[in-house]
């Protein structure tokens, strides 16, 4: 059965960059703004204002107030939602397939966000409490910390949420310089994906988006050098041992990240991975498990391990023979056989909904600025051999890695 | 378009039923044995039994240890999982079509789990553990002690965790017996979802349970007559205050829970309910929401609200009067309108996966006997009036709530 679906591009004389990838057999219609701007773009002084603009986006234009945001996504019954990372704040809904255009007007109309006072500050006290929850939690601390020690003073150290300093500092007249430091159309990518009609969307972004100011907006990519080493913290909220390791892995624009991938699932697959037979099956640890993170210019191989502080040393020890013998001899056939199996099965189920194919073809569009159809991808990973893990293993990148550990307070 | 979709049910020799919603354009296939049977099933001694024995499934067979089931799943890519309901307990996975015949294999046979004692005490610490989690959540307190007072000495009472004494108390031989009354095959039904040959399942589902008990697992039916008044306690997590409301509503064997849901939707959407606008805008409350749940042969309406307990009068006031707003006045067209469009909607994007399909398809069996189509009951649910909603109050169900509310301790 040959597919019916079809990708499109085009850039509007703003510069926005229009994508979609159209299925004309889908039962619903996605649209999304990714915005290549995240906290490794703020400036002194910004630390968490991406964020915090995400969640002002919601709270109103000059034509619509927070009210009248949130009413009118819910009379389309659109599914809706936003995230920031480190460097992508995405804005999407998913609607029937009749209602894209008025999600379309909705979604680029908040784009230009009012950040009414008022609104700001109600805001700014969710944000606050959305910190202390973090800070509550040692698993989100742990993963804060090392990113922070390994990354020094790159700025992709710096936490998407900012700090309780900085958010308290914050002004809208700061917040609105960032904007129009980093919204222009020249650093968005518009995708669609889904049951629509191409040139309809098109030319309706286009009308919508005319009066937006146009522009590049740069990022900078200081030269980088891993930290490597051993750190440990004692942290008040931790009644276990909290373990995470930082190495260098593959950039978001490289094919080899999905190497990358399968390799790290191999590693630590929660369930079934070699940290979780080395550690977890055998009462080790509770949990093991490793997953591999895609940066713009970089990536990371993460490992995290919980577990009993008495087995603190036995813990280490077992990571690090893992890590080792992965570094050393690579993975068997039959691992590599499960793991792919793995991957093109999740990009499968990845690809049954509107909403996740927008995820994927909008953020890989906006790092690589090319369309990775899913069949092409889901055909590249079951063509991967040993030898090309074997290819990511070449610098022991395992030589490179901060080991940084919480354990109990006292 | 003409759906391409189908329908077939058959009932094997031992009794299971066997259901399929065939779609040849699904990229996926989806399986799950739907065993009618959760905590209300359970006498005494047997508290939790059901959720408990869930977990052993999964800790393998005759044929397969644990390392088995769990190397298997993975080896297919399968999503997998399982739940517990107070009615219901489902196994289910999903995978690319070709691996179907391989997944079902190994669902039904780890629906005969071999309970081994080692297995069986080191799940029963991962349940206590469970049970302390949840009851560290005043949330989570709030329903089960709300639930446990409305329904009394009915069996929807009943926690599906059970409690710490009665999973202490808990041996694999009272497993077992629970395991040989309640998990017999003309109490189940097997569901397949998805990109399936029919008759192709349906052959190997009578290979693979040609060797199981025969024989039914009656329910009881208990009259119940809802409890009303206003009880708090405090609770010592508590830091706000958490009220929970129980209605009576309407059964899942009614065709009329689509009208209860919406209905639920209009009072309580979490963002645009009538409750989030009377308490949540204004800053009354943290959350107030609303939802319909359908057993057996009752449904309940609940009302959940958080937030300051000096406001703890307010609030009580604010969601007494809407509930009695609600109850003599009804919904309003626009009201209907909005709120039918996005169950409508909802069931388009549960309609886009074939798990999610599987899941919709196998519950609505089970309870009706059923097959009801995503297009039908999206019909149904469009052609809904106000007049449907306001049968739904004609016996003043909100004047036979309880209301139940947790407060910080001290």
């Amino acid at each position: 059965m040959a597919s019916p679906v079809t990708f499109h591009e085009a850039t509007l004389p703003n510069g926005l960059k229009v994508i979609a990838e159209v299925n004309p057999e889908a039962k619903s219609a996605a649209a999304g703004y990714f915005v290549r701007t995240g906290s490794r773009d703020e400036v002194v002084g910004e630390e968490g204002v991406s964020h915090f603009l995400e969640h002002m986006v919601f709270k109103g234009s000059q034509r619509r107030t927070a009210a009248d945001v949130n009413r009118e996504f819910d009379e389309m019954g659109a599914k809706y939602n936003a995230f920031t990372s480190e460097e992508m704040t995405v804005f999407y809904g998913a609607v029937l397939p009749e209602f894209l255009p008025r999600l379309l007007d909705l979604l680029t109309d908040i784009m230009q966000p009012a950040i009414r006072p008022e609104d700001f500050e109600s805001e700014r006290k969710v944000i606050l409490e959305e910190i202390a929850l973090y800070r509550d939690r040692p698993d989100a601390v742990l993963f804060e910390r090392a990113q922070r020690r390994y990354f020094g003073s790159h700025p992709l150290a710096k936490p998407v949420l900012g700090s309780p300093e900085s958010i308290s500092k914050m002004t809208p007249e700061l917040m609105r310089a960032y904007h129009e430091r980093r919204y222009l159309s020249g650093n968005m990518v518009l995708a669609f994906a889904g049951n629509l009609v191409w040139e309809e969307a098109l030319l309706l972004a286009e009308a919508l988006t005319s009066g937006w100011r146009r522009g590049e907006a740069p990022r900078s990519y200081p030269p980088f050098k891993p930290r490597a080493g051993l750190e440990r913290d004692p942290f008040d909220k931790a009644s276990q041992l909290y373990a995470a390791y930082v190495s260098p892995g593959i950039a978001a624009r490289r094919e080899e990240r999905y190497a990358a991938r399968v390799l790290a699932e191999i590693l630590g697959d929660a369930d079934n991975g070699r940290l979780f037979w080395r550690l977890v099956d055998n009462g080790l640890a509770e949990s093991a498990l490793a997953f591999h993170h895609e940066f713009d210019e970089l990536g990371v191989f993460y490992v995290y391990v919980q577990g009993d502080p008495a087995n603190e040393d036995e813990i280490a020890d077992a990571v690090a023979a893992e890590l080792q013998k992965l570094q050393r001899y690579g993975v068997t056939d039959e691992e590599l056989a499960r793991a792919k199996l793995k991957a093109a099965t999740s990009l499968v189920f990845a690809g049954e909904t509107s909403l996740s194919r927008l995820f994927y073809v909008g953020s890989s569009y906006s790092y690589t600025g090319r369309y990775e159809p899913l069949d092409a991808v889901r055909r590249w990973v079951l063509h991967l051999e040993t030898e090309h893990l074997k290819n990511l293993l070449e610098d022991d990148p395992f030589d490179k890695t901060l080991e940084y550990r919480l354990l109990p307070a006292g």
